[in-house]
């Protein structure tokens, strides 16, 4: 058949493709000329010669457009498709997540993949350029949901009378229009996994377990060792109202502190105090503080701060901070928790402590006294080199008291949360440097049903639909007269355990043979002859579903 | 917090729906002055209502702007959200229909929720004017998919070398600008369940198995009786052939057919004659043809018919039918299987079978002699009455075999194939009918941990953690002193099986009590008290975990 007229290619976009060559090719050279680090370099080459591949595909040998072009053969950027051996991993990984979320009474909802434009507006901070508009065609303007944590707010307050509390998941994909870096695992449409506990209660209990679970969640992915930041928005605020920073400054520069796990003190001193205008003297104080990390122990040592303690907010931030420690001891997780008064978040809504958990191989590397925050890329520049970042945070998240009362008519209506989010697209990441996918068994096929000769189809066709009654995974090659070979062959690459193999004299005597293909030696033709009628029995006992 | 300015409504907006207020009215009063039919006349003054909804909703009572407006508290048109009991009863559907595949051998796919426009133009036929756009903000035009059978055919073109022969489901939201009529299941967002098998085989070997995998599913939902409405597209190409419909005109008239399970014979042949110009004497040819409905012995008479026997596709079709009948014996499910010439399908990909599965919920309820052809609707106009129409065909499907080479480079890059749909939303819809949602648990808590006096909240956590590290799915109040009974209430709520209960006397002793909470009469002071120390081996055991 032929494409529609929308997909010839005009001269147009030759010309279109061809100018941006050119620019790209220029930005190349001034950028090696700069001696600018190497991954950026990568970069931008990089999209140098996706543009020349466009253009290859659109033009003939001469360079004129094809008289008659194909389709661009792709998924849109930013996006791609999973494969069946990708899913079955995938499944997995959402398998173990899910059940650690029942373990502890969590149910899960359903949201729409787009919301009304204005409940995404004022949330995101820097971040809501990256809000994926729909087409306005149906007379609202929509945009795709950039996480689960603003719709889930608005569920609440839609619901509020009949959700004083709740503990709910949802898994599902959400949408930035972010520069794709595939291979760091950041895309335009990801999954996200979520788990909030909504409701008024007695402080740190919910928020205590909701660290737990993150805790169960990593520990059940074997992803290997991880730690947990931990601080808290009140404390944060706190440091910053008694380093002296104006109010209307405290999230800028919250946001620049955010920068420390990826960037040196001194770049982010120089975006609070030339970018954001900050007295340097301030930033100095404020970076003793973000400087210190611990346990229980600095919890202790923020108390003796006279300075500190006399502000309300940090105040009441050590206080949960006690509360904190002792419900995870009691948890048995103290060991993975790190108290990081340099963890900030990006999230304008968070309100009372906030975490994140880092793996091994998800950090920058340290320097040698174990300090990331003086960190320098390699050839000494001060530029980020993402190339040594790895795969960033696996999980993160925090207690949110405001952002359900933002959607709700009034003062009643808003319901305090305290969640955290699972980077399952980071934790596959992490898997597949793991597994060979080759060896990943997609299908779950337990018997395969071939004949030796004579094709036999009708019969093979009668004993797959008998297995399939009793609840046995069972295929059959789709040909009138498979020969024997390639039905072997597919037990081989499906790893499917076991085969029952018909020829027309056992069929007569009212037989069949079932052979266990994991073991070899029996050749092509071994396996044990059973009669016919305990065929199923015989499988579903050494399926282990008698 | 403060809604960002965006939200705040200007006098602009309000003059804007004032006049498209007017303008609605306007066409309301035409169009039933013109005695237009009154569903769409019922459709427009829905709009109306709507726009002054709207209205009323951003102007106080005097008819200005409110002062300071709220966020319109909902999710987009056509979309809507499910709450953990509604997802409770999803989640079952879509695991019970998920094992049917799996029992198959089919494996699952993911891909993206967006595609470049192109690659969804030109396959839905008059449909294609419900795609749903995105916003050109990525330098590529993509559009929500519309389903998902061009998704997979796209990503068997982009991957074919590796896919000559896949089974495989995939279950995801799809997208349809459609006017919403949610009460009958017709959403702007909604699932498909699609199971497709890929690849070159012998005859209606392949077809025969997805007809009895979408038997095995509609059995195992529990949906009440149905009944499978099979039809070739060759067959019905041979009748427009002897019938005398000129090639062209084949789509549209097929496309007229189709609508046979909706409206009478006579609408249908109006459409095919004053609205696509065809011969009335063809029309009623081809009245004489779609009419027919059985079994295998239509099949048998039709081969008796010279002039439809002289027509190759008829016969191919026909050739197709004998051994679709003799395996679907084989398979056991001959008995829900009705060969009916008027099924005809919508979408233009369809090259071989096609059918489709009806509930007796499901279809324009019968005249009194069973003949749905004739039935008029009350009023006895020839209009059709939508709200008799029930809830449709709950599965559909049929052989696609140049969908692949569409997108496919050249002619070996082609893949036939066959496939269904179960309409799960329309599963849900007569699920929903039958249980009340309130009776639905959707945690899945075993063990409440509950404290007699004092709180004892430490120890209830401490408890609850040792529960949860050996897999017991377990809840305790976040409060630091609950009473007693409004923790018997959530156990009753939520219809907890077993509660621990602690006090400070037992817990001095070693011991904690283990209640049976579905049994009412040992009161709130009983339950069998035990060692702490076999508490979880204990549960273990009552829960059938041991």
């Amino acid at each position: 058949m032929e494409t529609d007229g929308s997909n010839v290619v005009g001269g147009d976009e030759i010309q279109e493709l061809k100018s941006k060559i050119k620019l790209q090719g220029e930005k190349v050279r001034a950028l090696k000329s700069l001696k600018t680090d190497q991954g950026t370099v990568d970069a931008e080459i990089a999209t140098l010669l996706d543009l020349k591949k466009q253009l290859a595909s659109i033009t003939g040998e001469d360079g004129s457009a094809k008289s008659k072009s194909k389709f661009t053969l792709k998924t849109p950027k930013g996006t791609r498709d999973y494969n069946e051996k990708e899913m079955a991993i995938r499944e997995k990984v959402f398998s173990t997540i899910v059940s650690v979320f029942k373990k502890h009474g969590a149910v899960t909802i359903d949201t729409p993949v787009f919301e009304l434009k204005e409940i995404l507006s004022g949330k995101y901070g820097e971040d809501s350029k990256l809000i994926y508009d729909l087409d306005d065609q149906g007379g609202e303007k929509c945009s795709l949901r950039y996480d689960l944590t603003v719709p889930f707010a608005r569920f609440l307050a839609m619901n509020g009378s009949q959700y004083q509390s709740i503990k709910r998941y949802q898994i599902a994909k959400v949408y930035r229009r972010d520069q794709p870096a595939m291979t760091k695992g950041r895309m335009r449409e990801f999954y996200q996994c979520d788990f909030d506990i909504a409701g008024v209660y007695d402080p740190m209990i919910a928020d205590s377990e909701v660290v737990k679970i993150m805790c169960e969640c990593l520990t059940a992915l074997d992803i290997g060792e991880y730690i947990v930041k931990i601080n808290h928005r009140k404390i944060l605020d706190g440091i910053f109202q008694i380093c002296g920073v104006p109010d209307s400054s405290i999230r800028p520069i919250s946001s620049a502190v955010d920068k420390l796990d990826k960037l040196p003190w001194e770049d982010v001193k120089k975006e609070m105090t030339e970018e954001k205008g900050l007295d340097p003297n301030i930033a100095d104080r404020i970076g003793e503080y973000v400087k210190l990390k611990g346990n229980k122990e600095l919890v202790d040592k923020l108390f003796l701060d006279q300075s500190l303690i006399s502000n309300n907010n940090a105040k009441a931030g050590l206080n949960d901070m006690v509360l904190l420690f002792k419900y995870l001891e009691i948890f048995g997780v103290l060991d993975k928790i790190s108290f990081d008064l340099s963890l900030a978040r990006g999230l304008d809504y968070y309100t009372g402590i906030i975490y994140e958990a880092v793996t091994e191989q998800s950090g920058p590397p340290k320097s040698k006294d174990g300090n990331q925050m003086v960190r320098k890329t390699k050839k000494d520049s001060d530029e980020l080199d993402e190339t040594t970042v790895g795969v960033g945070s696996i999980a993160a998240g925090g207690r949110y008291d405001n952002l359900v009362g933002m959607f709700a008519s009034n003062k009643k209506g808003n319901i305090p949360c305290v969640g955290v989010s699972i980077g399952v697209e980071r934790v596959f990441s992490i898997l597949l440097q793991k597994v060979s996918l080759e060896q990943v068994k997609a299908n779950e096929v337990e018997v395969y049903v071939m004949a030796v000769a004579d094709g036999l189809l009708e019969d093979r066709m009668k004993i797959c639909s008998e297995l399939w009654d009793a609840g046995i995974k069972a295929e059959f090659m789709y040909k009138n007269k498979p020969k024997l070979q390639p039905q072997f062959s597919v037990c081989d690459r499906d790893q499917i355990p076991f085969a029952v193999i018909i020829g027309r004299d056992e069929l007569n005597r009212g037989e069949v043979r079932i052979k266990d293909m994991r073991s070899k030696e029996q050749g092509e033709g071994g396996g044990a002859s059973i009669k016919r009628s305990d065929m199923v029995n015989e499988l579903k006992k050494r399926l282990g579903k008698a």
